[in-house]
């Protein structure tokens, strides 16, 4: 750590600090962030773009009185560390440790939770109007990034915002020309045109000069000139789109400049109604690899502090088995298109993306979007691929519904991280979309297991000209057999039997299936012989080979990587209970809480999905040790 | 029907019609559309108001080659008399008829259903972007009401246009200066600017005026005038918001004005790259209690064509319960907030707003911001009680996951129109939400039966202090003994035996009880005696109660207006599956598959939900003619 950041505890003493001292504090602080997330991996590049922002932040404004909301949260990382939170950062994005979000239950100086896009000034709208409510005077702003303000709740915010001229509240646009990868949108052009442009820099003083020359001249012109000052804000603003929604714009500033970021904040403090204070920031400042590719920079897995290089080596992952599946198939069909919100690398599309840039689609952070123009991609006869994560698809799940599936239109949603996502914690959780999206009809749910099946589940979707959904975690791809090239159609809504044996039947989907079949091997050593059904499809899901082997009495754990309610275990015990079959029924799920951050395998150890646990649970379902009692969490269906 | 409008088979024949007797088929459009809903009922004053403009677009373009997207859709009903469905025309809305919004199963000149809002812009240029990569040439344009671009949504979708330059694209901005009611927010203000304010109109020929003085005399500000003739393109545009995104911008004109709509729809279509088209209308036109009071008029049931007055005497609802609790309360506890999007009146909030003008919020159609600025005002301390129609919350379920019920923050959402709704069809069924709720940790949700446990959710709901969700359909509330004007909180998870009966148990919940109630009385002259269980709350589920009354091999039916999947149905079975009750389970719940148009007793009918089809299904299984098979359509579990 460095000198003064270690005689940093709270905001009081950044307050107190002698601006000369600043600079070497932004250093250290640099170090420090680059240092622990080498080790820890975490969001670097957007951290490091905003440290004299948030010092500048904690200068001029007073928390926990007055209230930031960091949009999204990843960039919070400072303000911890000036909260009183630097000795516990070693411990960050660790399982029960800090947060790599804002989280109230951390400090009183976080105010809201964030972590999906697009949310704080919705938050620290609703923050404003109660603080005018109870008479109160404190400060609230929310600190939002150009490429969450693509977002389209971001704009519903903006919008009431400007309707509400007597409620005081600063937004901070934190200007770095990025999303996660490069900025998409007609907003992301005007804002570089307000950094940029001589028309909108120059215009100011050009006018300014016409005015001082013209009153001379005398007659009509003289007349008309009152009006033409009235409207010369329009002009003269840079940032006029803001202002015509009602906004006061400040900016653009140097978001690296002490002395013009605590200047234009204090103007926006003492401003009345709603003020945007535009800053422009360098995503990944003061790391040469990540000022060079902030986009590989944003979220990092631990590297090495002198070449930014990750420490592990990369393993085939499912997205990459989707990206070459895609890849292929997209060869030899024209109609196939791809689209993104603002996750291209992420998902695994930048290989389409480059080798087709014309089918191609990064709609930037704007989910919504993606999945209703994906509905019109397929109306027009197209077959559109969405990759997006589980967890950002609940912002489509209206468009899901309403737009793709009430007409029946083949779009291909390609959900990856669907299951427990590791270090992003809570927010992040791709746990939730078996239950909002099964109930709805014309969709099919397929969840692959392995390499082979994965492949073939794009393919089949492709094929069946309606809506599906193949969901798929973020994890390693168990490879199949590479000699066989060829895609084929899974056979709608079947399940196999990989094994049988008749003391226990497990069941399961997904890549989960492997654990059980691990714990079906193992269980084989204490002569305890399973059956192993693996529904590649949840929906529709194969009523015939469920009814087929479970029968009353039937001993059967359904194993599952999702919470319960509304998971496969609701699924198959609705089944069950419609065709009324009796069966002893138990469930490893994930319980009806927030599920916590943690690497992937300390999550799923915590909740009992190991195949360790799946053994032990087996087993103990099968020898009737007084009936499954797991020490751990697990989910409702627990006999 | 008049004369000319007889005539109008197909668009051909409204480009064929000379233009003289256009202003008499926009006559006898109006004629025959207040005629048709004072029967029918339906969104009259939205297509009052675009009567010249549909006209006009089909004479400028030429569908099914062109493509029309109906934002909403619910102004689509000159456009369908002019495509073929006149004759139908008196079915509108009713079962098995007209759809109230566009349908592609109805027409080749429908290419998009729509229904909920702000999703026109993503729908159109899917199909421009697909247009394009397949070489075609025709027009797509989408038609949306300046309330439905306060949607998020339709903001991603113009910033994503305005970076696509080279997709041609039009876009009708149908700007009516109004939301369902009154619209909100600084778009709003900045539109109202635009048509109104002289810094607006006059600012084109002040600058005008000046340049043409100006570069007489000479010299260094002659120099600076190339610069500021660049930028005055910011300063002479209307619509420059749109501009700044990428548009190019067209407008206002006056929308009842034939040769200035053609003029510039015919410009649109020449131009390339995306075009935003101001047309200025006015909602209700030619109908004058429409024109004064264009919200009371923008849904309508059946009414008097001379006054407008409703034919049917209004009960009391479920919404006014609401309405009339709020206000109980509110008065008690200074902290109760609420917020409509866009839906004040609908949902019962005007009384609401009218008493309490700086505790109501109406923040546009905003779905998103509404809840997530709602879980602001949470934490922030205020009791915030977002009302809203369940079809509309699906597009706030991310906020509710993510923003609400992940910090567990005490927001009361209100759920109005839950289960069947009746004209509006498929696209607005409220028979979702337990499914894409029940799921998320923290929530509670509660479904009243009558007005006394309707009022006393909502004050138990404020006591919660955790995020809650009460679900009431569009029908006649139960009154309850108004002597007892106490509110009581809600035993937390506890449902209840209404009456006891050894043959059956039937199990509901919310205002379906009722039928069941019903139902149990007619099952005693057949000496049948069941047990009903009604379950005030959905979650937490009464466990307790329903293992108590279910025991091995009773027969049980559950009763849903909502469908199965993930729905009270399926939630007991997981419990029962869970608990190893081996009981003989039925259901009638909706099925997997969208639920069509009708009156909601036709449709309660037809899905079996009502009385007499809850006492046969009963009967039925008790006689046990051979397991439950009813010759209606109902949900996934029916043994």
């Amino acid at each position: 750590m460095g000198i003064i950041l270690d005689s940093i505890n709270s905001p009081e003493d950044v307050k107190k600090l002698p601006k000369h001292k600043l600079s070497t504090l932004t250093e250290e602080i640099r170090e420090f962030i680059i240092d622990t997330t080498s080790k820890t991996g975490g969001h670097l590049a957007p951290n490091l773009g905003v440290v004299e922002l948030t010092i500048a932040l904690h200068r001029v404004f007073k928390t926990p009185a007055d209230k930031f909301v960091w949009d999204v949260g990843h960039q919070s990382y400072i303000h911890k560390l000036l909260t009183g939170r630097r000795d516990s950062f070693d411990t960050l994005r660790q399982l029960d440790g800090l947060s790599g979000f804002p989280k109230v239950t951390e400090s009183d100086h976080d105010h809201f939770n964030t972590g999906h896009s697009s949310t704080s000034i919705s938050a620290a709208l609703g923050m404003a109007l109660s603080r005018d409510i109870k008479k109160e005077r404190n400060k609230v702003v929310a600190v939002i990034g150009d490429g969450a303000l693509t977002g389209g709740m971001a704009f519903e915010a903006l919008n009431h915002c400007g309707h509400k001229q007597n409620t005081d509240l600063t937004v901070v646009l934190n200007d770095n020309e990025m999303s996660i990868g490069e900025n998409v949108g007609g907003l992301s052009s005007y804002l570089s045109r307000v950094r940029t442009d001589p028309k909108y820099t120059k215009t100011k003083e050009d006018i300014e000069f016409i005015l001082k020359k013209v009153p001379a001249i005398g007659g009509p012109l003289f007349r008309s000139l009152d009006r033409v000052k009235d409207s010369l804000k329009y002009m003269l603003v840079a940032g006029l789109l803001f202002e015509e929604l009602g906004f006061t714009y400040l900016g653009p500033i140097d978001g690296h400049d002490f002395n013009k970021l605590e200047e234009v904040l204090k103007q926006a403090k003492k401003t009345s109604g709603p003020v945007l204070v535009h800053v422009i920031t360098k995503k990944g400042k003061g790391f040469s690899p990540a000022e060079k590719t902030p986009d590989k920079f944003h979220g990092v897995s631990p590297f090495d502090k002198t070449t930014g290089i990750p420490l592990a080596k990369k393993k085939k992952t499912f997205t990459d088995g989707f990206s070459e599946a895609l890849c292929d198939l997209a060869k030899l069909d024209e109609k196939i298109v791809a689209i993104s919100a603002a996750m291209t690398s992420g998902t695994g599309l930048s290989k389409f993306a480059t080798k087709y840039p014309q089918r191609f689609f990064d709609v930037g952070i704007a989910e919504q979007h993606a999945v209703t123009m994906a509905a019109g991609l397929a109306a027009d006869g197209l077959k559109p691929v969405f990759a997006v994560y589980s967890t950002f698809l609940q912002r489509g799940y209206d468009q899901v519904l309403h737009d793709v599936c009430l007409q029946n239109l083949p779009v291909v949603f390609a959900i990856d991280r669907a299951g427990i996502v590791g270090a992003d914690g809570e927010t992040h959780q791709g746990i939730y979309d078996i239950s909002f999206l099964s109930h709805i009809p014309n969709l099919k749910i397929i969840a692959p297991k392995d390499e082979k099946e994965l492949k073939d589940s794009l393919f089949t979707a492709f094929e069946l000209k309606c809506p599906v959904a193949i969901r798929y975690p973020k994890d390693t791809l168990p490879v199949t057999d590479k000699k066989e090239n060829k895609y084929n159609k899974l056979p709608l809504g079947k399940g196999n039997a990989l094994t049988t044996g008749d003391d226990i039947i497990i069941i399961s989907s997904g890549a989960t299936t492997n654990n059980c079949l691990k714990a079906a091997e193992m269980l084989k050593n204490k002569e305890i012989y399973a059956t192993v059904l693996h529904l590649p499809f949840i929906k529709p899901l194969d009523d015939d080979i469920l009814c087929k082997y479970i029968k009353e009495n039937s001993k059967v754990l359904i194993v599952e990587e999702h919470t319960a309610i509304g998971g496969l275990t609701s699924l198959i015990a609705a089944l069950l209970a419609s065709k009324n079959i009796k069966a002893n029924v138990n469930s490893i799920a994930l319980p009806d809480e927030f599920i916590p951050q943690g690497s992937r395998s300390e999550i799923i150890e915590r909740y009992g999905l190991g195949c360790d646990d799946i053994y032990d649970s087996a087993k103990k379902i099968v020898i009737k040790e007084n009936s499954y009692e797991n020490k751990k969490k697990v989910g409702s269906i627990t006999s």
